[in-house]
């Protein structure tokens, strides 16, 4: 996630980081050069002038922009939903938190509360494994008893196996009579959101959006922008190459956008901060049972990852 | 699903599996020689030259636009609404394993908790052949004791016969004392939530748009592709079949996607992974009881079906 | 509901049946004899020429389908939900009748789980008479006990009475220790839902789009097509009648699709299916129950009711 | 909220009443009498020509058209989501009347049960009067016992301190033993979902659409249809007024529309029928407790309050 | 928040105070200059004439208050979420006061129920502190007592250890015999709720739209107004700044507001009024706990904080 105060409206014409330019720039300047060169040939290939005007390209880019945004919308969508779903995280492992200091009969500062507070932060971390692909065990291997992080090791859907720990921790309160079967199912109600949780990350991670919409939108915006000069190239003269270029940096930089909110789980600038959500949970949670908080990363420039 | 990483902008423009080329594209031809021929005739029919100007087409491709764009979206909705059911079957099934696992006072390892797993399985299963009108029996017979397996054989509505077959299993357990009226109440929530799911996939797979919307867009989209070469003949000269074709490919391949995804239990590429999203619950289950894994399929081609 | 397979693209274009051209042919009809005769005369009227030209046209056309496409999103989001309550009526009937087959302690074969699956069918199909305003009572009296269906034929809204026989029903089960508070609160939960479900109808059935929205588009659609050929009469000549007819098809079309899905509790083509689907619940509820299954009517042309 | 069956689509184009017109009249008849003096003048002002022509319109006018668009959007918005908070008033109030009726412990005909309808109904009318600034006591006078109803006048947020009353008259039934503490919560649930209901209508109420987009879109809207007269003076003629007229009633009046459903809880002709509604609540509620219906107004001319 | 009625229809155009006109003004101003400047140079720079029509305008023109309308409405409903979210949070209060009230076992006007009120109300203030950092010790000090207090200053998530805090009374109750383990579960799930919308908030609050749209967005928008005026010189000559402003302010004010209400919790014009919104919650838990209501502030002007 890109953190970054609103610039004044005019500096912020000029802004570098957190732009997505530097990702486009190579195909606009592609463009740039493919546009001059028409307007130095006059649109002609090889003697042969290209009949083209601007009447198709007002037709179709708007059609063209209609779609652009479908794309978007259904991007953003997933990235808003994921944020949704890590928030839901978040208010369910202090729920539960709070569940395990108020209700379930171990005092504050016992060792039991301390063991189910370190089962959630333990969650949080392996859904983030998952979800970008990495190696889990350093963090699970901190917050749980060897025992526990060895099985873990072998276990494919390392996050499920943690809520049924946590199923176990709460069983095994009611059978030392701490509890009794109404706020065990208390607890059991917030497990089950726990789960939905996890399906529902997995849910966007597994599923993009159908690969056919990208090819073709991909398609239709690069030929629409490479024959865009032959149209413009008689009415604007010497200015075309900048408007056309211009045109396309916003048509091609929010397809580039579109394509790296669609995955919010990922590492690129603008995707999800799911390590600094991960310490703001274990935060929060710690700060809850009485434990010391961790001190907080300093941010290295604009970008949280 | 087509299951295919993002490739480079430029090879992206040429990308033939995944798109949705190969299905409009006869049409596409039949269209370009269709262009082809008025640019010879010169927009002439039997010396008689048909009027036409770009005027109504740039207004009427927009209003075209819009409406194409609103089926999209319906038919996107239904796409994502149906892997959202998905998902909360994947959610709730773990949901009610760990129930089984944990709160159900039967040992993790014992012959109950492993036929009410083997019922979610065989749940999901019956779900998926359902939705896809093929034989069940196989899957079932397969996971099932045979005397349920007989039994299911003669039902119309196979999942929701287990469903019944898990409460039955859940009223078991709390006539045997293992579990009181509270934590059956936990368990029959979360059935409660199983009956949705069946029932939000009945839905959208019984009740596609509104016929009239498809018969009014895809008459407007064809007459309005088949006029657009007497439209643009004129001032673009040489150039019209390829602009034509170009845009007609936008208009006709938005609409087959759409078509495609709009029943997204069927088999065609853009339609959900069911078989895999089957064999992936399977496995989750299967882990959490503590039981080996079966092999994943390894995809063949880009398609998961 | 018209239930109709996709045809082949080309001769989907001339489809007759489940096209709703029948309903707008004769205003068609009405604009092209006003168009050709526009042609005619050249666009005077009494040697008088209309001044009018395409720009304000483009200008407005673009307008006017944002408009509609507005009026049309409000329509089909009314369609779809009401189908989503109905299948929560489905979802929720299954849930009711497997609490009833397997937690109320009494057993499968009973008397009272046979009435009690009656209630819910009886409900459905009093839901169904209710919202289309026709007489429920040869469905009740099938159905119910005499004493019970002759009660309701003096009441006004007779779903909610059923849904209160049903909560007198677990009552009755409750006295007689059947079941114990807890098993008739998850009871009680159910009938909450099935209470939400008649109201949700009852709230779309009752709350048409504001009128002035009707009004508004309506003329603004009809001024816009028959001040169309004066626009068009110049540059297209006699293709004029052709263009303006195929554009104001689309315009009128999609408002008069949109006029029917609105109300999706009426008898016309592409309404909701309500006798199917009380059919297909009550076929569902009885195979859940072991009773045999009700023949499903053949469907006569492609339309269910 | 008018209600008015549609009519046959050509005596539709002359409705009167139910139609926003009688509302923008005026100032449309100001715009045309300012055209036709544009025409006069041809385009001139002291001498002087406007310079203005179609093509700056055509680019603003679609900006504007979506602009619009959203401000009507989120207007309908408003009003769709107060008719569903009152939908779910009248399903959870027959939820606590049937619970009332059959959970509770009290018979039908109790003087209890007779005074926990009469809260709810109460609650309805107490609701109505908040959200139109009006006096509820006559209506709670003559539904509630004098000390109670002397008690609220001093209250501002009456229909919350009928929730508590109903909340105590829950406990007194627990005191005496007629409930145990497990129906009480599900009564206490159901009185959580009033709860919701209170605050979403005061949300809606107290939160408009915030201000600034009202003036900007009012004043683009009306310095945009005072221009266009300029726009199409030299193209379109004396043809220009009727134009100019027409699509300023478009504009004008959707946005009087999406004014009047901005705030669905006032009397003006498209808002909700508050009093229809509490009607209708207290007849469905008093039908479950056996007593007699009231009978229903005779609604005058087209429009209910 | 800004508060005022609409005015009559003329003088709403001439609104400064609620407008965001004054935040633009000197950007329309500037731009007002430089059109003159080029209506005065003939479009020349140079002696060297840009050559620029109003043709790719259009075009693009539509694009743009596309993407800007994604933009608008992706602000507008992170405003109308946290708007839902502290609804929420006045729903949530009365329900747990209610409960407090009826189901505790405490009477009304005991120590203990108001100790619990005191809690909601310091929780209140605390979320709005913490949205807006600002010192919440002032607040806090005057409802709690003075050691609560002084534990809360050491933490950094207030509202959530106020919410532990709520937990501990309920223990108490339960362990002192005042309520089951059933009416815990019933607060339980009221104070589950809470968390949701302290998270609510704070992923509102923490994640804005991806930053790279902001560039985008704005980068666009100046370009094409800077540009404008070349385009039409031309054809509009002394009228072109007129109109170039005129399109410049709706464009450059709807981004303003869009920016204004994109963080609804700050302390600009458009943005939520927390504090009147505190107030108001406090005002009606103590007139439910039979307390005096503190006297409301008085506004100044027209914007509520």
């Amino acid at each position: 996630m890109i953190q970054r105060k609103n610039e004044n409206w005019f500096r912020m014409l000029f802004v570098w980081e957190g732009s997505v330019l530097h990702k486009v720039l190579p195909r606009l300047i592609l463009l740039l050069v493919f546009s001059i060169s028409i307007v130095y040939f006059k649109g002609k290939l090889f003697d042969f002038k290209i009949p083209l005007n601007p009447a198709p390209f007002t037709l179709f880019g708007i059609a063209l922009a209609l779609f652009l945004g479908f794309r978007n919308t259904a991007s953003y969508d997933r990235f808003w939903e994921a944020r949704k779903i890590w928030g839901a995280l978040l208010n369910d492992s202090r729920s539960l938190a709070r569940q395990a200091l108020t209700i379930s009969g171990y005092p504050r500062d016992s060792k039991e509360t301390a063991i189910f507070i370190n089962y959630l932060i333990a969650f949080t971390y392996a859904l983030k494994h998952q979800l970008r692909h990495t190696d889990a065990m350093a963090d699970l291997e901190q917050r749980l008893e060897p025992s526990l992080a060895g099985q873990l090791q072998l276990v494919k859907y390392k996050p499920v196996m943690l809520i049924t720990e946590m199923g176990l921790w709460v069983q095994q309160a009611k059978e030392t009579g701490k509890i009794d079967t109404i706020l065990q199912a208390a607890f059991d109600n917030n497990l089950n959101k726990l789960s939905d949780i996890v399906g529902g990350c997995e849910r966007i991670a597994s599923t993009p959006i159908p690969y056919s919409y990208h090819v073709l939108l991909h398609r239709t915006v690069y030929i629409y922008c490479f024959l865009l000069p032959f149209g413009f190239v008689d009415s604007l003269g010497w200015m075309m190459p900048v408007v056309v270029t211009f045109i396309a940096y916003t048509f091609v930089a929010l397809e580039a956008i579109a394509d790296e909110i669609e995955e919010p789980f990922g590492t690129e600038p603008n995707d999800m901060a799911l390590n600094a959500m991960c310490k703001m949970i274990e935060n929060t949670l710690l700060e809850m049972a009485g434990k010391p908080i961790a001190n907080e990363d300093s941010v290295k420039g604009y970008v949280l990852d």
